[in-house]
């Protein structure tokens, strides 16, 4: 027998149902024996008193990624995965953003450079479809999605990037037929522009005011007629970073139904309240992501459904924005809400975070950590059995927590480019001290060891969510094309 | 005491909550006596083994009024309101519609000179709102309102009349300062467009098609974004001609949230199925109304919800379109379902139908069918006590009814100017055989007789469904304008 | 034509549908007419700047009632109908209550024997069955059911009282067979049995824990429980004094699934709250009713309820027991809260606290009143048209109300025998300064003039409130009894 | 290094999260590897081809026991575990039952005796408490907890089984100060006794009939009333075998405020309905069960349950009863269907008729399958992690599973005691072909190789369903003893 590369001694192994004690050997990349006492390899790394989990997935991440206004985020793809890797993430699902106009295919192609130019994890593309003309849904989508972009992206709100009902139809009927996953930022656009221009007029300007500006129900009605559409074609949805409990009641009743509905929150809206954007001039701005963050009520709500599995993942939703002209401020150093970017650093913190809250505070278990932040991500999203789990034939993505160590956040310590984090100041227990990629210590003793480009592209396979048990509308006959149950055709 | 210009003897009176054997006496065109062996009077009418109700108050009808494609629909207001007489009813309102870049002040005017001249029982207006700039919002809208114009109709769907909800917005929030009324018709646009796009892609274009075009859910859900709409800023609404079960159950889970939600339904949707467009060649087309007829589980649901109250009123949404090239054959001879113009005439047959269906066949007794077609409506809309009871200082519009006797509807018979009827060769027990409008028997023996032009104009005052009990969304703030809740106003 | 015997002139008339200035006019104790101007009457009653409304009826109401624990209620037939009388009530349905071992037809007429002693306005009896053996069942209730008794009041709780679920199933069918209401006090036995126990042994004794010791859960359990049973049966059911937001959530639903569930609240739940009971000593028990009262937020619930329909009416239950040894403090002067006996005096005091509350504060109108405590009960319990409305040929039972007057409860004015009252101090706007039975005033300026005796019993016909729109639970098949979905009888 | 006792070789790896292919390794009963080309063990066993999989776990099965009205099941522990065993269960947790008057004790030790002569796989006791006394559950009660007997059944029907409400609080909070789980038969008792009369008194005896006289409400009703009880002292629940889609809709609604409900069904409530009991003659009782078996809508909302989570396992609840006079026929051989013993065999039949529904017919897959019947099972019932998955460290309990072996149902080849099976006739695909418990192969070419009395006990800890996240009734407060929000004491 080939001896190992690595073997990862004397730690607690975590995946999202077990937890046991055990080695874990590596060879080629990947994970070839978990057991105890297992042989010496070439590496061997300590983990006693330290819990090994698999890497985290993030799969609602913005990176190096243009806004419909034009604006470049903070990070490349360098920065962002470094980021990420410091906070024990090893796979991220970034963005690729399609404006209107503009060819996916293309698209894609150019965020593939990027990110095979910085990647320092391992990465795959979400397809932002903004502009969904035939020649994109019928010729460029089916060939990227069998490239393995099995998703799409949708906004029911932003000025340049939303899509209008019918078009949402089109999109979730292109996704049905290729059997892709469908992820929507669902807010109701005519409320959130109808509150702010009320706001703007009366001289209510400052960052606290754009959470008012996108009142609790515009969430829950955004998401209620997304799931409508979805249900209308019998396509399978993913709701993004919901943020009330309002819109938690929706989708749990729709799952109650039998519809394929998932759904995601991130540590914003777990961690952060509304009143968070109330700071001294235009500084807010660091707190403002859309939809923005609300009560305590609701991070209630959401812990809670994250338990009863109406929540399947937490993601980052990370965005980020330097507090200067070049992102927050790139309106003036006097910007009103609207001309404020949305969006916070998370790849690093994610983790963290939630290791803190869930496994270091008790109230759930690392089991659930583990499940919440990357074996359902990674299954939901196809990335799984390659990634989100620490088991036989997976890739050696691994990391190894130490559940004592205590760390606070600062602006001063920000791995990526934001410049500042939101959570400055607030400290967590646990930590990933050590994080391996396909076999490989890329983070160490605060030290990362990884070379630009070394992240790899993962196709994802399609169809991994698109079996639903749901029940199609009445009207809507896949199989005869409408109208079956009429008599004839025009008779 | 002056005598009594008339007297309906020997009747039973019914009211939404009384049965009663007694006499009811006019003085001036006003109710002035109910009671037994009430003095004799100039004009005496026997009503001897005959039900003495109030005038049907129809609060849905289009009349004279021109699409937004220009169509004309088939009546006058001599035409419509004879019709109306002919069966029972003695109060309408209409729509004075405006269209994109119409003053509404004009509109208004211009509906008021056709009604002038040709109606023949008493009427009002509720104002359809397409474009709700500044000027018709701040400037028309207050004066119209304090004219005894204090409705407003919305659409959701149309391509040429529906409002975004930004747009929505401002008419709510426009008729919550003015204490208006709003009534929608609640469709999902896009569903609709996507559907009929792809069935006439596909060659489906006959009239029974419509039926599929309009999906049950995209009702429920215009609904609930209306609600959420309506809430946002503590408006109340109606919503017009509910079709679907799924619609009743958002309206009532709405109301027992305590929001000032109202509903109606039309006698198209409690009798007739969308198989009822199944006919050969284009003939459906006589059926065809939007939202179109559903299922008879729906018709159950309706029923349902008519007697636990979370539907006030059954209207007639008369719409009349000849079935010819003035009307539903207007695109030719051969056209598609999305070029039919949607509507049927209702105003003559909507109470003979529902006493037939709701008082002969015993299901619920005569009080309801006043309450639903005559007393909520007039109260709903601002119109009683003047209309909508038999009280003493009421006008005196009284339709008598032959409890026994039958009628069979039939194309030849039909008093509108439609040439057709929906319900031809429906038999129905009981008949207004006579029609008393401000104490002039205007129908009587088959005949009428009553002047074009007879009829007034009803202004009704504002505020009379504008005291909502509900809970405004916890951002808005009407007293304050705002943020109230937040530190200040820009920190 | 003969004269009137009397004329009640110039005053507003309110039904619960109409508010209009009309004369009424009353021949042998029948109101004849309702009009402008009528003629001079024997006797004119001045009614200008005053509401002229049906008097109250009273569906609820323990009197000269003998308790299971063997108390007898403060109250005669006399004073409890004088008390009634002068709060503007003019028909109580009281209780023939069984206990263990009674005959049903026995118990019916000794309660006719006192109801004929001391009534001074018109009564009828709801019959309590505690015991439904097979005689009572089969051999009493239907002949009682055609003596005019349509109605039966059942306990989920209390020692001696309670039916279990078997028994309340033999009663609910009994019902259906007789086409008779059901009424149920439903609250679960078992919880308040436990909660009190574990009181009482730590100590908890005083007034106040009456409250704890019916949890909130209790209400709504029982209410489920006894929706379920009422739907095997498909029989009709009316729920007792609900008192929790709980409790109408399961009613609403119910309703809103087609079954034929009603429900009431009364004053004491809408008024007061559970710290009404926290008072020096053992005074708290002048304030203990089952079940207790509850927070403000069911308040609001209950008004909420009552406006959609949930609940149909207001009664008082009537329980009057003395504050001394005959009553409360039967058990000595320091009783726990088990030990005294439940109930508020509200005869009296029904129809002015809710006018005050609906009325002069504005919440509601006139006509609402008028349909919650006197047309819709006279409705459900088959007083109508006789009872509860100003129509030509009812009953000449009328209450006018001053709507200026303001009055304060004190225990010193109290009507009844109770001696005290749960509303000392509390004041309220408007007052029935005059009360008419058949004709007949009985309460003027202040005093009574009316006979013991003088008032009568009214029979109730069978099947007012019978014929259910409801689902019966499937396996259940009235028609071929039980089991006809299954092939034959024993295959 | 130790070589290895076993080596799994060559199979694929099913967890309840991992599907991989692996080897897996065994040393001292335990499981030490899992992984890619391990070394050779004393003992291979070939899995190619074939699903490595922990063996079963069944949480509800009724072995040796004596019912309530004295009668045995047809089972001894060696004839159960090893039909379990062949089915590819490795752990069984059976009943102690105390009947009224038993010291709970004293059953649990005979319980042990019966156990330790027979078992040939692992196993636990649930406590069935049928007379909680002080005794039992003050001083009896802890210190079985602590003995590793963490779980309490009661029963809400059967005559000498069940609790009142007050008793079951009892119970509840009994188990709440000992953080032990209680499972509960779910069913109103007054329901079934009155229909079961009924039908009995008007002939409808047979077997089919059964299923009749367990109305569906009843189920609803039990588990509304039971989730009342416990969340009155904040207690987790476990629903045992629901049946009925309303069932599921009651927990649904429960868990989504919160509450700790977990819930279970059956293979019968999946796969059978009430038209499997229609056979001739008495032979239907060999399908009765209770709660009977349904309609095919309901399998559909069980397994809808199933897969969104509101039900976390599926058990046999295995109750064995030989169709003659030592079971079934009891009481004669023309029983009418109340004197026939409700339960059927399903210890070994339970995983392959999961088996081919979930993951050979394709519905679910090989991770689910694990999941619901042995990783959720031993997680709920505090097994974990000794049994239930696949984990270094585990107990070696594993069934290697043919994916493509067709079996036939059939009655002569039933292995346990019964003599039949209801699955008769029956084909699934997909066998467990080995079976190994700790170890050792214990089941291997159709033969069973395992002495009685080597199954092990199994004490399991408290408190590890006992973390409810529920919101307790505001009128019980544990910390203070009830009251703390009134003032005081007795004030």
């Amino acid at each position: 027998m080939k001896p190992y590369d690595l073997v990862i001694r004397g730690g607690t192994v975590v995946t999202a149902v077990d937890t046991m004690q055990a080695d874990v050997a590596v060879r080629d990349g990947t994970i070839v024996a978990i057991g105890l006492d297992l042989p010496m390899a070439r590496l061997e790394v300590d983990a006693r008193m330290k819990l090994v989990m698999p890497g985290g997935v993030d799969t609602h991440s913005h990176i190096e990624q243009r806004s419909a206004s034009g604006l470049m985020n903070a990070d490349t793809f360098e920065s962002a995965t470094k980021a990420a890797a410091f906070g024990g993430t090893t796979t991220a699902i970034s963005f690729a953003a399609q404006h209107v106009g503009m060819s996916l295919a293309k698209v894609v192609d150019e965020y593939h450079e990027l990110a095979q130019r910085g990647a320092v994890i391992d990465y795959a593309f979400h397809m932002i479809i903004a502009d969904p003309t035939d020649a994109v849904l019928t010729r460029e989508l089916p060939l990227l999605v069998k490239a393995g972009h099995s998703s799409i992206k949708v906004f029911m709100t932003y000025d340049r990037l939303r899509l209008d009902d019918e078009k949402l139809l089109d999109v979730l009927m292109a996704a049905r037929e290729n059997s892709a996953l469908v992820m929507a930022h669902a807010e109701n656009h005519g409320m959130i522009a109808w509150m702010a221009k009320r706001l703007l007029d009366r001289g209510y300007s400052a960052p606290k005011y754009h959470a008012v500006a996108h009142p609790r129900a515009s969430e829950a009605e955004a998401i209620n007629r997304l799931i409508s559409c979805a249900a209308l074609v019998d396509q399978p949805i993913m709701i993004y970073h919901v943020s009330t409990a309002e819109g938690i009641r929706v989708i749990r009743q729709a799952r109650g139904n039998g519809l394929k509905v998932y759904a995601e929150t991130c540590p914003q809206y777990l961690f952060l309240t509304r009143h968070d954007l109330d700071k001294p001039g235009t500084s807010g701005a660091k707190w403002m992501c859309s939809p923005p963050t609300r009560e305590s009520t609701d991070q209630e709500a959401l812990w809670q459904a994250l338990e009863r599995g109406d929540l399947q993942t937490v993601s980052s939703d990370h965005a980020p924005y330097a507090y200067d002209k070049t992102g927050k401020l790139a309106a003036g150093s006097q910007p009103n809400f609207k001309q404020i970017a949305n969006g916070l650093p998370g790849l690093e913190a994610r983790l963290p975070l939630l290791f803190d809250a869930m496994v270091s505070k008790g109230r759930f278990n690392a089991n659930q950590f583990v499940a919440w932040t990357s074996t359902e991500p990674a299954k939901l999203y196809g990335l799984h059995p390659r990634k989100g789990s620490i088991a036989i034939g997976a890739d050696a993505d691994i990391a190894i927590w130490d559940p004592r160590k205590k760390v606070t956040f600062s602006d001063r310590t920000v791995k990526d480019l934001t410049g500042y984090t939101p959570w400055a100041g607030r400290t967590v227990q646990g930590w990933p001290v050590t994080v391996i990629r396909r076999g490989d210590v890329i983070v160490d003793g605060g030290q990362i060891n990884a070379k630009p480009g070394s992240g790899r592209f993962l196709p994802r396979p399609a169809g991994f969510a698109a079996q639903p048990l749901g029940r199609p509308s009445p009207e809507f006959d896949p199989a005869t094309n409408f109208g079956a149950k009429l008599t004839g055709k025009n008779n």
